[in-house]
């Protein structure tokens, strides 16, 4: 969502530039790694999904300062003639260490750490943090919904009140990550390559004024995509007319592929449908449900045996409604040589360049993850931290949609049971290294 | 936010696009009215304040289909060559009625009534639930912050958490209608030329290792602008040593303008800080704090006589964490000469064009509002609807950032006290006009 014409080097806090400045007037150019990290679970979370790297790294490959933008802060006033030449010129010239999007992480692992000159790595915390929290924390989302959902599909609804449009790109393709099938976001299917699913609103039975006219005129239409809403007057009468067209469709060759219940008890409604769907010899018409689905109301309706085949997830999910933020941070670890801890109040954090290792059975299956020096090495577990990034250049292409889909589809199978309830019961094993445990002795704040 | 290389018309749920297609193949060309309004007051709301319309016309007054998107669209098999070629050259023809931001409203009160060829109304609803739910969330959730913080001043501190880029910027400019005086965010500085504000993070302090002498370097970097983060190591004994560096500012003849809190106990540590600075003769040194401040937050340290001056609002403003989505609608409500109605279940619209009469008392103050038809007169009472596009042209100049704030204090100053408080307890009187309450008894679903 980042085009040539539009820059956000500017899409950042001020603090963050002038922290910089006088970085630049005090000669401070050690390198300086900043980690990116959870502070702790929000609402019944128990696990996390990684997500938003690849918008990252194109960030920071492609990071300068554009002609105006340097005008601009020049206009502010508040900063010096040299530093602004200085901006002019400067790339990100570090190293990052990422954790590949689709995977599981925990509370206080790095899932990003960059190492660049002070000014470099500084410079990105604002856009780091906003670009991977929202999409970590939506892919999160989405993983549990998809879990409650036990195999139904799952279809991106929240487009129109997710906070914004690049909220609405970034849900879409956070929530196919996760394993949702579709969205609703043209857009999203046109840059990402996700399926587009979707078929009329209750505007269009209402415009016709007759609901089983409507029905007959959108499967003219469309006659290989109908999905009937059948709610806007009475859901039951509306599945009965919808039985109707439905047979009239298979007379012309064709086949309904669903009718969708948008409002009223969604178990009641769901299995009154599907007898009148049913009873009419039409088994194979799905039911798609979408009214006030998060992961919460799918796994109640499922709990209640709702005949629901594919679920339309919109606001709830779309916002993460129920833990709307992530208490991300991107934390100085090390300037130079010296390790560092930060002490304020409920902010600690883990001090120097580290490493995530997993610990997996035999069959594959996650049973704990170590945290570590970076440098270390740790019998039996994997390291997940990547280098992505090296003197400013990608060391890799970015992998696609898919195989970042299918990557937590194995890591999520991976990921005891026990670990993904929805009240977040159970923690995850996560422990620190001994050398890391020793590192936090010595570190300074 | 849109810029010319960057179009957002796909930024649609592709039940619009399926629509209009069966609209088109059912030569439905009747105008349509579509209303814009908010079904519910979420948690603690009692009053809603108006924002986005602007970005709304702009999309509006510039809506065309480039050829990308065509050839995408093509791409999906979806729809017929006549249908894109109609889309081709489908431009917005039609009106539209709007409410001006910074204005104050209401449940049920339309904000927008757009009236045109059925598909060119019905193909806007997802973007303008998009731009127009989370503009005014925002809005109305800064109003409340500021309402709270009973003339102190506050910034907006959200960008890292808020959701996107999209949402960092509509949050900057949002909050800045509702009359907060500063944001951090510099892209937002830059496109909105709103005042930018910020000075260090811990990171800052951190590289240093030594707290005074990071005081004393960001003093020498910025001695006109230098607020000192205080809460790195020990809060009271980084008052002491920022009263040392005010000290030594002021013999240089500059000032030390704030310190600033952001961790622990705010009513205890900023009495405490108080005390220090005063002791030390820096009485005009300003306090600012920064922790998960929200409007319930602000209202509660400020009783306990927090002595804090300036508040950043960060996280919890920027994602209107308390109710992070408005239940805002974009309804059919005329089709040709049919009023129309919605009926499904708990989701009931009110039927016809409209409009939104305000009565105030000799002073100004609001006394109660009354829902009408669109062409009725109500003796003493205002109309708040303004056509703002005809024929698909704007009528007028998009007012001013400053012009759209101020418009904000003085309609805010005008609701009485009672309709503010921070649960929402108190309902402002909306009425329906007898001409609309009898037109709902004519209408059809």
């Amino acid at each position: 969502m980042i085009s040539p014409a539009e820059r956000f080097e500017l899409l950042t806090d001020l603090y963050e530039l002038t922290m910089a400045a006088s970085y630049f007037e005090n000669s401070m150019v050690e390198p300086a790694t900043f980690s990116l990290f959870i502070r702790n679970y929000p609402h019944g979370r128990s696990y996390f999904v990684a997500a938003g790297l690849e918008q990252f790294l194109d960030y920071v490959a492609n990071f300068h300062f554009s002609e105006s933008d340097l005008a601009y802060l020049d206009r502010t006033g508040l900063f010096s003639d040299d530093f602004l030449e200085y901006l002019k010129t400067m790339r990100f010239t570090g190293s990052i260490y990422g954790l590949a999007e689709g995977e599981v992480f925990f509370v206080d692992e790095p899932i990003l750490e960059v190492t660049a000159p002070i000014i470099e790595a500084q410079i990105l915390e604002t856009f780091v943090i906003n670009t991977a929290s929202l999409q970590s924390m939506i892919a999160t989302k989405a993983a549990r919904c998809v879990h409650a959902a036990r195999g139904r599909r799952l279809v991106d609804f929240s487009l129109r009140r997710s906070q914004g449009i690049d909220a609405g790109l970034k849900v879409a393709r956070s929530t196919y990550i996760a394993g949702f099938v579709a969205t609703s976001n043209v857009l999203a299917g046109k840059l990402y390559g996700i399926p587009i699913s979707g078929t009329m609103a209750h505007s269009y039975i209402s415009s016709f004024g007759d609901e089983i006219e409507a029905f007959r005129a959108f499967a003219r239409s469309f006659p290989k995509k109908t999905i009937l809403l059948i709610d806007t007057y009475d859901t039951v009468a509306g599945a009965r007319k919808a039985a109707i067209v439905g047979q009239e469709m298979a007379k012309e060759g064709h086949k309904l592929l669903g009718v969708r219940l948008d409002s009223g008890d969604m178990t009641l409604l769901s299995q009154q449908v599907r007898n009148v769907l049913d009873e009419a010899g039409l088994r194979d018409v799905e039911i798609f449900a979408s009214s006030g689905f998060d992961e919460y109301k799918i796994a109640r309706t499922l709990k209640e045996d709702a005949r629901i085949d594919a679920f339309g997830v919109g606001t709830k999910m779309g916002v993460s409604a129920d833990a709307p933020y992530f208490d991300m941070a991107y934390k100085l670890v090390q300037y130079g040589e010296r390790p560092i801890m930060k002490l304020s109040t409920g902010k600690v954090n883990l001090a120097g360049e580290k490493q995530v290792f997993r610990k997996t059975d035999h069959q594959g299956q996650f049973l704990e993850d170590i945290i570590g020096t970076r440098n270390e090495t740790i019998e039996a577990a994997c390291p997940l931290l990547e280098p992505v990034m090296q003197d400013g250049k990608l060391l890799r292409k970015h992998p696609s949609l898919e195989e970042i889909r299918e990557r937590f589809r194995k890591n999520f199978a991976a990921l005891d049971e026990k670990y993904k309830t929805l009240d977040g019961a159970h923690l995850y094993p996560v422990k620190l290294s001994a050398r890391l445990s020793a590192l936090q002795e010595t570190a300074s704040g």
